[in-house]
């Protein structure tokens, strides 16, 4: 059996592979035929000198340039769509319709096009102009950005074709995709509709790359590497703040999106006025996916009371009779199996669920635990231990000093929700409640739950540590996402011509928007400096 | 005798010292009467623990009552302008006038005014409202913030008055300044300016502390702890790498501004053009200050020729002949000695100077050193050593793609400057130069020397590490230097009432820029959102 290719400057080659490894069908615990290679730093250093090259080249390209290959993949994309649901499927157990063809995959050519239209329009550079100092500024690309892409999101958030890779290419900048190991082959596919979309685009032949696997320690110098410009990580915390360290004591931005318990807090006065329709709720939302979000609900703060024990009770029932989905992989398996022993063992009572098996292939049982206020906050590291996957946590606090209490003790968050009455019973509650809330988390929702992530400008999906590695940035949401993948770059009494065109007096396409003198417009440059 | 009490939490107590230190009077090399504290850790907690509770408060403040702390300081420090004056002087040597009086004490005033301004307008919390999603987003304050000062700048980067303090107060974080030891009396006369604007403007007791000193490892805890939101250090790269370390480690975002030697490449028709006037220019802008600004050009790249060696003459005597000044303390005289030490290991041949002494007490004389291209390419590590004081580096590369090959070689840098003659016979050569520099430098110059920094919306002072820790921020410049000290705060599906002011649909003030579906605008939402 021949082992797969990587892809290097433009070219699929032979690998230099210290090692191979398979992926693994999760419905059916059996390896897939397909065998891919552990790349060594041969390899890893190849793809850096091909993408520092394609960068000196990129980096000057128009936004229409990076515009039309980030199109002409969603293209590609879609002319495979059917491969890649199946592919996808194989190796991620998760269902192809309408997860996978008809939610994500959308989501993933959806967020290329937009891309490409921030790339095109180029407001995402935030063009600063102070006519009167002669000091322009802008957002430009920042280097090779590797890519890590976690398990759950094989086409949104992959590697070579989610939204840490668009966001990097719209910004100028090479890509060199490290595939999540689970998913190989979905990559590979992504990778072949890229170069086709590159090859087309006349992007050079470095601006894309694709290894499958490294060891950790070449993981790790890849990306403290001296041609890289900055990663983009998302996956498990372990891993993730391996990554960070290295990286930050190469002095090289990393941008993380690590685990997340994502706490919901729901008042009294929404019990009573909707128990019934938030068990339904919030049951969807944490086993959507077999829960394997990054937003998904882990963590349920709850006042006591009779109605909270009935609405505890509701969500009981329904988490023992929904059917039970397979998990991503064996990893996801022991996972949880790990961590609801570490929340077990830090207090936390099985409600229903708590044991491996009951599905298909790997699985693991819908479920629920519980602890008071008072466990919670005697022993608050253990039992934020994220469980990726199916399970959640209800912390019935005794008083609202109580809950408070708890969610003073949360850990930086990507998302933080509050159900409250629709009469206003809940208000007093929901303001203080809110208060501690709020700078833990990058998002905070209002009757909604958190599993949706929309690709929306005012998105963020990013929080504080160790949510992600800096509260600043999102990883979904453009223009904002482009920005992490930047550099602020000032150009001081540099003759006009020689400014890039966003900087011009000219607006360069007539709709980038562009703060000139502090007032943001779409026009040009009319005053002349004062001299 | 007394030691000075630190403040704390609104009251100017005892501190709880482990050591005292004195400053020096850098023109006599004679300690000064008043007597310092180095704080305990019990000092830090309680500097914390108050900073922390203002943080609940000041996080909710309008930007007008942050703004009227700002410009009530500003106008304290103008009544205490001789006194500061005189202190500083006596504490770092820099002259009285124009430096201190006329210069710097002005920008600090107008850096506060400018930063009352952002805080009372607001748009730099860019306010991103997506009507269709229901989803609003903008920047909003971290937390206590640590701010550092460095020893250069005792007013304009002071860490109880300069750009950070006022870029984290405006983004409405409460501060904790750790004087600078060498000037010590002055920032104490600036935090006496401070407690009496806030006492004048009502801003919690916690909103602002003020530390003279502290272990190396009470610093690293106190930036690394858990109440911190952020810090901002300017300063020496191995203390700031220090504390980068341990902020790193501790998921805190911390904004270095480290050592830099700023490259200035002078092209040969420049030189050819106005070699003279040019000679004058880089003189002036090196020597200025005695050489210690972050800013200073300390390393100039120029291609071989006639000219070249004229115009080495020039400067060579032009440095010879200009008076020495007092450098800020005997620890800058000592790192420039061990700096010119270094350099000529490492093959630099000394033109002129290359001596401590020559000046009122400690001081260094004017010191050109010279290298080859070949040379620094062998050697570019060590030949990029910063020189902090009146001292550069002339690079003679043999040819343009040498003197390219040694911009490749540069380290991240605060700035990077390029001169070409006038009538283009140097553009060729400028399009490979700036291409090499751009990516380097955080602001690139036209025939301008990089030392002055405008307080302009376009200004970047920062770079690419290790002039920085990140290549997307910069601490000089309103209003890009207070998201800084921000975190990104979405709401979804938030219910209008509860949105802050700035998220609303009627614009707070009429004046703040918000991207409405993606248009800046100073108007309300008029759409309804889709329903």
């Amino acid at each position: 059996m021949t082992v797969q290719p990587i892809l290097i400057d433009g070219q699929w080659r032979e690998a230099d592979a210290i090692d191979t490894f398979r992926a693994e069908d999760p419905a059916t615990c059996q390896p897939l035929p397909d065998e891919y290679p552990v790349s060594s730093w041969a390899d890893c250093d190849a793809a850096l000198t091909a993408a520092a090259d394609a960068f000196r080249e990129m980096r000057r390209l128009p936004g229409e340039r990076l515009a039309a290959f980030l199109e002409q993949f969603a293209a590609e994309i879609e002319l495979r769509r059917d491969l890649l649901v199946r592919v996808a499927n194989l190796e991620t157990g998760l269902p192809a319709s309408p997860r996978l063809g008809d939610v994500e995959l959308p989501r993933t050519t959806g967020q290329l096009r937009q891309a490409a239209a921030a790339a095109r329009e180029g407001s995402w550079s935030q063009p600063t102009i102070d006519t009167g100092a002669g000091i322009r500024a802008c957002f430009e690309p920042l280097g090779p950005v590797c890519v890590f892409g976690p398990n759950n999101f094989p086409f949104a958030f992959g590697s070579i074709s989610g939204g840490d890779f668009a966001a990097a290419i719209a910004a100028g900048n090479p890509v060199i995709a490290k595939a999540n190991p689970s998913h190989p082959g979905t990559t590979r596919i992504f990778a072949e509709a890229a170069d086709q979309a590159r090859q087309a685009s006349g992007l050079p032949t470095g601006a894309i790359g694709l290894l499958y696997r490294t060891s950790h320690a070449d993981g790790e110098r890849l990306i403290s590497d001296p041609r890289v410009g900055a990663t983009g990580y998302t996956g498990s915390r372990t891993a993730g703040l391996k990554l960070k360290a290295a990286a930050d004591a190469a002095g090289k931005p990393i941008y993380l999106e690590l685990s997340s318990v994502n706490p919901v807090v729901i008042l009294p006065g929404a019990i009573r006025e909707r128990g019934e329709a938030l068990a339904a709720e919030f049951t969807t939302s944490c086993l959507m996916g077999s829960g394997q979000f990054c937003t998904n609900p882990g963590l349920v703060a709850l006042l006591a009371g009779d109605a909270t024990e009935q609405f505890i009770g509701l969500l009981t029932g329904r988490f023992g009779s929904a059917p039970i989905g397979t998990l991503l992989s064996k990893g996801v398996q022991s996972g949880l199996n790990a961590s609801v022993g570490e929340l077990s063992r830090a207090g936390a009572e099985v409600l229903v669920g708590g044991t491996a098996g009951g599905g298909r292939g790997y699985s693991f049982a819908n479920t629920l635990l519980r602890v008071t206020g008072q466990q919670f906050l005697a022993a608050s590291e253990a039992l934020q231990t994220e469980a990726f996957g199916n399970v959640s946590l209800l912390v019935v606090a005794a008083d609202l000093d109580q809950l408070c209490g708890v969610l003073d003790r949360m850990e930086g968050n990507l998302t933080g929700c509050i159900y409250s009455d629709t009469a206003g019973s809940d208000d007093d509650c929901y303001d203080r409640v809110a208060a501690a809330l709020r700078p833990r988390v990058g998002r905070l929702l209002n009757d909604k739950m958190p599993t949706g992530v929309a690709v929306s400008p005012a998105m963020n999906h990013g929080g504080p540590y160790p949510a992600t590695g800096h509260p600043g940035f999102t990883a979904v949401g453009i223009p904002a996402s482009l920005r992490r993948f930047a550099m602020l770059a000032s150009y001081d009494n540099v003759r006009p011509h020689r400014l890039p065109a966003c900087l011009q007096d000219k607006n360069p396409n007539g709709t980038m928007w562009r703060s000139i003198d502090g007032r943001w417009t779409q026009e040009d440059v009319v005053s002349s400096p004062k001299s």
